[in-house]
């Protein structure tokens, strides 16, 4: 991370590298509007904000593009400073000329994220609101997008802060007994502060659960296909894919590598991940592939247990599933069993399996409606409260569990009536924590981390 | 081409596909204003052209982004229609969703230069300055860049202009001849006509021999690296690139693939080709790859003949330096001699090949200068005047061809003295060709073939 002077003006491009018929160039600080006059066409220093400007980017005589300037005056801009964007030509030769230029004029290169830190540190977005923003660049599905745009319109931080205000006033009323102490008075009345500190216990508490769901919904949630091999893995991953991904064979253990992709179901991402078949193998290339599968299976949210009813006994099949379920599935894994081929079995058989998983015929693509719907029943099964807010950055579930030990000390003190004074310090951990979520506590570690993964010119 | 209704409102994203901070959406057409509107947090209807509105774009209550919507009102912009920029993050399921909601309220995505199409058809630009933004687009060097940009700004349409205008002077006074020509009067200066002639069709064979510049300065100047094997092709080719591209070895007969790369010297691009060494051989593959090497010096307009000094007869040199200028080497294709390991011979013999060639080491990167400035040299005797109007594009020289052919017809008709009405025809013919260049002249194909080239969003 770069912290150097804040004072300075950056400079960066904004838009994607590659071709393309327009590309952003974006300049903020104090010597914005004076560097970009010095080097445009017009003259910018009576520009007034939220006004576009039509000319000529020129180095001396020379004509580097014609461009489209948009002035933004602090404070009405994203990071707060004087902003001027340029769209010029998407050629690289006209990017790397124009922001030369900008730099011989005295901007200097931007820091990745640099935008969005100096969008912080001037006030316009609290920590997770920037955090948000790369979330919302990266999100690909429905819900992704959903979450990243509510966290970036401010949604999480106010819940945060309103969590955190909580706290401090749980703080005050405690510090308060703490001034009149020798008096041995109790202002702070114990139950009504044990109340407050539960009911902001749980409200942590269901936002650390809620990191699972957050994190699945983020990055897609994860599906193992499981079974014997040749029982149709990769048949049924092209049928849900719809096209020809996996290498479909006849030859019994042909998909040895993990192969991994991803579908959209109602606005949700899954990742399927197809798996080298389980079975009794001495090929040792096979069982590196089989000790993998396990690997996925352990990692996947749901897991699809697929049978070819071909051939199979249907007690047998029954055995399988619940050894399977014993043996390999945790708690907050979903199991369900797929049974391929359908036609092959008579009535009693299926019977007997109808109530234990779903039938679908790879091949022809039949019945995937209903497995699709039981992989979105699956994941509404984590998601139990429709408006809940939901965690899906990996360092404010850290945050929040640091903050929640923090109050089950709070708690521990509490119910063992030690001194007030030293219960303030637990409460001011927890309310630190908090701070560090939205930004109100902040350390250029801290910073460096968070926005050292940007990508440039945010 | 997509030569749909031209009253549509068109949407397209202008800027680069793949991960970005910011992406730029393009709407233009009658309904511009109206659709955005219905999207938007804010009403556009009397905003004025060239301002910039922060706001949401919305799919009913649902927030899709935070954008920032530029506004063009027509004529002031880009097409000459009312022109909408929606600067959104950039996510690509954000694009998606916005271009999906822009469509669903009555706008089309554009066709690949739908946007340039409209600026020429509205009298924004002439022919020749859309295909330049393609031209800008790809330019990759100070040169091409340069004669791209002079084009956009009107430079070479001006020109083609003029002489239009001469010709259509020239016309008109033909066929005031023919008008009188029962009277048996020459209005026609005739020997005046003949001067007006030549001076058209010198000033047509001069752009049109300036295609030969244009096109090695727009693609690169191709430059082929030959000699025996082991001559140490590879170790110079990547002296000049700087990096280890090419695999050098000490077998002689390695680099059996045409590498090719690039490099910016003062503002013009060569394009390094590296050949398989050229000797007798009966290895097939090897065969395969000198074949491919004659190929490459044929198409190369600098070709650097490479010899290694260390246990070659200096006289032995000499005649194969003269024996492949013979055989090899075309009028307007040239020669470099280069000596490689300048330390192995003698002062005599260093005397000898002193004025034939360039010594240079290699590997140690010694002399590269100097054989730099030479290829430099070698371009520079392309281009005999300094200010000259250089033609890039395939198509215009090809029209000009066509063009000048027609003024052979009319020069020869002339100094056969045929009917005016006759050499009417001819002129009219070199008149339309000129017109083809700058869109005087233009049909659904010839639009469709440039057009259908562009990017999308341009």
């Amino acid at each position: 991370m770069n912290f150097q002077n804040p004072d300075d003006t950056i400079v960066a491009v904004s838009t994607p590298a590659g071709a393309g018929a327009i590309a952003l160039i974006r300049i903020s600080g104090k010597k914005s509007i004076e560097i970009t006059s010095s080097i445009f066409s017009k003259k910018l220093n009576t520009a007034k904000s939220h006004t576009v400007h039509f000319g000529q980017v020129k180095d001396g005589d020379a004509v580097i593009d014609e461009v489209v300037v948009s002035v933004f005056l602090n404070p009405k801009s994203f990071t707060g400073e004087d902003i001027i964007e340029i769209g010029c030509h998407g050629s690289a030769y006209i990017q790397r000329e124009i922001l030369r230029l900008i730099v011989s004029k005295g901007a200097r290169l931007a820091a990745p994220g640099e935008f969005s830190l100096r969008a912080f540190m001037h006030g316009k977005m609290d920590l997770s609101q920037t955090e948000a923003i790369a979330d919302l660049i990266s999100s690909n599905s429905k819900a992704a997008h959903k979450i990243a745009m509510h966290q970036m319109r401010g949604g999480f931080g106010n819940e945060i802060n309103s969590l955190r205000e909580q706290l401090l006033n749980f703080a005050s009323l405690v510090e308060l007994e703490l001034d009149f102490s020798q008096e041995d008075v109790e202002f702070a009345d114990r139950s009504a502060l044990e109340k407050l500190i539960t009911a902001i216990y749980l409200k942590v508490d269901k936002l650390i659960d809620s990191f699972r769901l957050g994190n699945v919904l983020k990055n897609g949630v994860p599906v193992a296909i499981v079974g014997a091999p040749n029982a149709g893995k990769s048949t049924l991953l092209n049928a849900l894919l719809n096209e020809e991904r996996a290498i479909v064979s006849e030859i019994a253990g042909t998909t040895r590598d993990v192969i991994e992709d991803t579908i959209i179901i109602d606005g949700i991402e899954f990742r399927f991940i197809d798996t080298a078949g389980i079975r009794e193998t001495s090929d040792r290339i096979e069982i590196m592939g089989i000790e993998r599968s396990y690997e996925q299976i352990r990692k996947a949210t749901v897991i699809l247990l697929l049978f070819d009813l071909k051939g199979e006994k249907v007690n047998h099949i029954l055995d399988q599933i619940e050894l399977f379920r014993a043996q390999s599935i945790a708690a907050d894994q979903h199991l369900i069993p797929v049974f391929n081929k359908k036609d092959e079995i008579n009535e009693s058989d299926f019977n007997a399996l109808n109530s234990k998983g779903i039938f679908i015929s790879a091949r022809e693509k039949g019945n995937l409606d209903q497995l699709k719907s039981e992989l979105l029943k699956a994941v509404s099964s984590l998601n139990t409260e429709n408006d809940q807010l939901i965690v899906t950055n990996e360092r404010h579930f850290e945050v929040l569990k640091k903050c929640k030990s923090s109050l089950d000390k709070i708690k521990e003190g509490m119910s063992q009536q030690i001194p007030g004074d030293l219960l303030a310090m637990d409460i001011r951990e927890a309310i630190y924590h908090l701070g560090e979520i939205t930004g109100t506590i902040t350390n250029d570690e801290l910073l460096g981390n968070i926005f050292g993964k940007f990508c440039i010119g945010k």
